[in-house]
């Protein structure tokens, strides 16, 4: 029988008992100095030796008994005697037997024959450097559990520490495990899968100072899991499982680990993250990591992290945390711990965090996130507008200049983001596909800095003033033209069904792939259908949504559908065919405010720039004859 | 002849004149994408496959054609034909053609015969994947000039991109050169000096992003300088010349530079760092970085690091900065840019700032500083008590448990600071040598959180507290012995002078070296001279101060001094002589607030452990007989 129910013990309880019953014992190891940046000192280390290791002259200059120079006067200038009185020094270099003070060359004079005279008395050991200065033998240059900086390594050298003890990182062992499994770069057969996972979980655990190593694929055999666990618990401090922690019938590593050891918790309060094994074996930390890729990394640094920071001696470090309007209402399930990823910019004098998509397998979703929202198991989440505390995944310095993009996605707006980038590495740019329409409402409220606007109006036959004097009445805003773009029907290679347009589409009851509501596609296919006569209702998979113009292509190219409404490089990206239909106008909106500030300029020569229209004409059906000109309402 | 004055060019103008006319070019490496962590990208990376490539269930059940489904309902239940109407899936397994919906494995009802039904219908596409939900071929992953991290390598991988175009590092030379420079480890012969700067500006470079190389030691001989620059020219993108940036007459870097190249300007407005030449040389940039080791990495800093993070496309990070409290007064010269390494604490709900030692030569500086105080140009410094803006070398969350440990320094300070943090990683202690009477004042006015006191009062008998009453009085603090230790001449080995008592030292004119005024070392040396009848005066060196145990040890050790007052692991770190004098009582002062706070309890934690004290009693001359005991006034 299949066990189908996971606890639901909330995470920070799960992780108290987790590290209250394993332990990773610490070990040490010795390293040479110049090699132990960023490592941790096993223990307090102290200076062997002195450092100057003798008495130095601080100046390029002489050295001289003082007693000899008192008499020394501008009415009475000491002629000195070499080598009795005197020795030439230059900075650093030892003090003779017997002088105990120095004179700096700018207060000698030399008379014409070479004699040497000074016009004021040295005081004892005036521009000396004591022995000891720098780093005295026997002081403490740095603690134990001290994690050490360039500079440490300069003091260690000159204390006489040429090697020295360093905390050893823990090894973890990382299992891939699952049927469907291949190394990433193997052809991609349906139903197989890279391991992309194991490489992010051991860049984390690089990063966070272990020693990690990523063992073959195991499938879901509980034979082969388990000798892969036997085999990495003789070499390694901890061995993390990815994947099977669910309760399918094809999840071992439940059992692995409760053969093996001992299972202290499966399943925490937690989203995503939600399936996690924590055990141990051999009296080593196990842990059973989700196989949904944001899932496993969640999971990972809850529980994993925390483990090789003690282990270390050093605190976990927190992240930035900021507070920020919420963009977008944000709604939780109560009785849940929600990690919800957000895209962070500061726009008209304040943070604005908008959701991600929530979806434990987008890995997209990590890569694109600025911050993260954390909303506790007893809420339902916050209201539009709300504001919230954020930890920041990227320098809230680096926020301060990230763009926010809304609306209708193109992959020009993409390009125009690594422009700016690459031109002004401070600023960068986060976009949020919501729709023409959403983009409208957000520049509106001033949740975004710009918006990907490509409207048409029947009625007037212009494009996007309509809708923005109906959305935001009395607002002044500003339409600046990116670029014209053909829109076609997205079919299959040879367009085997002959879509032309909408009525063979209906005719021949073809699958189609549909946009979301509110985006401009959808918009102008609505506008199609009604130009034609027809009704939704005629059309087989109108209610099937995708967001962007690649996922509609993708799901054209995976034969789930036979005909979409998009764009000619989401075509091209998956080989299809590309049936032209009408060239449409795609406008940036931005707020007046906006507009007249220094990043909107920057955008507008990147707009402007040959080379960034050439980037873009190459990407297929585009033309920038218009780009960075301002359309008037 | 010597050039002796230096330019005096503003640092921002200088940079800004550097930057216009050197750069590193950009160049552009092939990595595997699991080694690419940390890099920049050498431009956009597009997905060049769907993850998942294929529709997937997104949960254990079965695949059903929704259509076929649409009759069934909790009063009519629907009985399904394997094969024809449902397979088996699991999560992340391909939907089989023709199948377009996943019902929950918690959805079905398997009947006594076998057979399957469900009670309600499903939607088309409920509970699937759908290619390239996770990343779609044609998105845009990451922009160009990104720093990946581990999860964009997992976009990347799940995109098809197994290796990928990165940003190469730069290649930077560093060249030591100077006669006195030996390799670290090597026996130090007076005069000679180990290279430590080496390593302390490669470890920087590293951390920055570039692939530094230390060459080997160059002499003052301008030309196997030149001989080196021009070799390194050849594999590198910029070089490093360290030291021999000043105009000493053993100086040649200047010269070498305008031989091979081009000086753009020699000296630089600023403190400690002055001695900097900027130049290039077969059109790349080369550096002469002053010798004393905080002056070069000040300069490597302010020069070097916006090049190297220029080269990579990247914001030069900026660090993080805090509002403090100035402990102590700062004053700094007009027309010069002043650095001032800093401790920082939070004392009774503020930070509070106190400078360390401003010795260009001084690395422990670096090592002590929790972060670093600018004074511009045009400023005389700061009053005691201004708040100031610092700039933080450590997290601020890691400031927040940092413990200022002002007044007298003994090794046990250190000892306890140890303890604390591998018992609590989130502590730590930083401490300022201020002498017992600094100690009292610091404590008093809220600048520190502890001192450590041992004062003797002659008329009274008593340690400490007559003179905490005095200078504070009406205030509530607390004093808890840490230990008694024995004072003692430290005397070189053999004890050759004789010394026993104050009397040996005058009659005998034997340099001595003392302690700085405010030390409880100090203070008890002059109540011996006036319990013999002894003037000041009488006493050989009488004025020449040191501010450590260690550091009058050394001058023992290197015979600048004859006797010096101090405790006995001073004398043994040196392997000199000690004669014991007396027992004397060396307390921790605490402030009220300060001493009810969970980390006052955390040291006394550590002070009461039997541990601690063995650690402590084998340093020898202490006894820890009534450590942690409060002592009452």
């Amino acid at each position: 029988m299949r066990k189908v129910y996971l606890s639901n013990t909330p995470r920070g309880e799960a992780l108290d008992q987790f590290l209250s019953r394993v332990d990773i014992p610490r070990r040490i190891e010795t390293l040479a100095t110049a090699a132990a940046a960023g490592r941790v000192t096993g223990g307090p280390v102290i200076a062997r030796l002195s450092m100057p290791g003798y008495h130095a002259a601080a100046m390029d200059g002489i050295a001289v008994r003082a007693e000899n120079t008192f008499r020394a006067s501008d009415q009475n200038p000491l002629l000195l005697a070499p080598d009795k009185d005197y020795r030439y020094i230059n900075t650093g270099g030892p003090l003779p037997e017997g002088f105990d003070a120095v004179i700096k060359i700018e207060d000698i004079q030399v008379l014409e024959d070479g004699g040497l005279e000074i016009i004021a008395p040295a005081t004892p050991w005036q521009h000396v450097r004591a022995v000891g200065e720098d780093v005295v033998a026997g002081e403490l240059i740095v603690p134990g559990g001290h994690r050490l900086r360039p500079p440490d390594l300069g003091a260690l050298l000159a204390g006489g520490i040429t090697e020295l003890a360093v905390r050893a990182r823990p090894k973890a062992a990382v299992i891939p495990s699952g049927s469907e499994l291949v190394v990433p770069g193997t052809d991609r057969e349906k139903g197989s899968v890279p391991d992309f996972n194991s490489t992010v979980i051991a860049s984390y655990l690089a990063e966070w100072g272990a020693d990690p190593e990523i063992l073959p694929i195991v499938p879901d055999d509980p034979a082969k899991i388990r000798a892969s666990v036997t085999a990495a618990l003789e070499n390694n401090d901890l061995v993390i499982i990815n994947a099977g922690s669910s309760a399918g019938d094809r999840d071992y590593t439940f059992s692995v680990i409760e053969e093996l050891g001992e299972v202290f918790l499966h399943g925490v309060a937690a989203r995503p993250g939600k399936p996690t094994i924590l055990g141990q074996a051999k009296g080593k930390p196990v842990i059973g990591l989700p196989g949904y890729p944001v899932s496993a990394y969640m999971s990972l640094e809850w529980f994993v992290r925390p483990l090789i920071f003690r282990c270390l001696g050093l605190p976990v470090p927190e992240r930035e945390k900021l507070r920020a309007a919420l963009g977008k209402r944000v709604v939780s399930d109560v009785g849940v711990e929600e990690f919800v990823r957000m895209t962070i910019g500061h726009v008209e004098g304040r943070y604005i965090a908008n959701p991600l998509t929530r979806g434990a397998g987008v890995t997209m979703s990590l890569v694109r996130a600025d911050g993260l929202l954390v909303i506790p198991a007893n809420s339902l989440g916050f209201e539009m507008g709300e504001e919230v505390e954020v930890e920041l995944y990227r320098p809230r310095e680096e926020l301060r200049h990230n763009l926010l993009a809304a609306g209708s996605h193109d992959l020009i707006i993409d390009l125009l983001g690594t422009f700016l980038k690459e031109r002004n590495p401070r600023m960068s740019l986060s976009s949020a596909h919501l729709g023409s329409m959403g983009g409208i409402v957000a520049v509106g409220r001033g949740q975004a800095h710009l918006a990907g606007v490509h409207l048409f109006d029947p009625e007037s036959g212009e494009y996007n003033w309509p809708y923005i004097r109906k959305m935001l009445p009395g607002v002044t805003v500003r339409l600046v033209n990116l670029a014209y773009r053909m829109q076609g029907w997205i079919v299959p290679g040879g367009n085997p069904d002959g879509i032309k347009n909408v009525k063979d589409l209906a005719a021949g009851k073809i699958p189609f792939i549909n946009r979301q509501k509110g985006a401009g596609t959808r918009i102008y296919f609505d506008h199609l259908l009604r130009e034609a006569g027809l009704s939704p209702a005629q059309i087989t998979g109108y209610g099937r949504e995708e967001h962007t113009h690649l996922n509609v292509a993708a799901a054209v190219a995976a034969g789930t559908a036979r005909a979409g409404l998009g764009i000619l490089p989401a075509a091209r990206a998956f080989n299809l065919d590309f049936v032209p239909l009408a060239e449409e106008r795609y406008d940036l909106l931005l707020s007046e405010t906006f507009y007249n500030s220094t990043e909107a300029a920057s955008i507008l020569t990147v707009i402007t720039d040959p080379l960034f229209h050439e980037k873009v004409e190459a990407m297929g059906g585009y033309s920038m004859r218009d780009a960075g000109k301002i359309m008037e309402g």
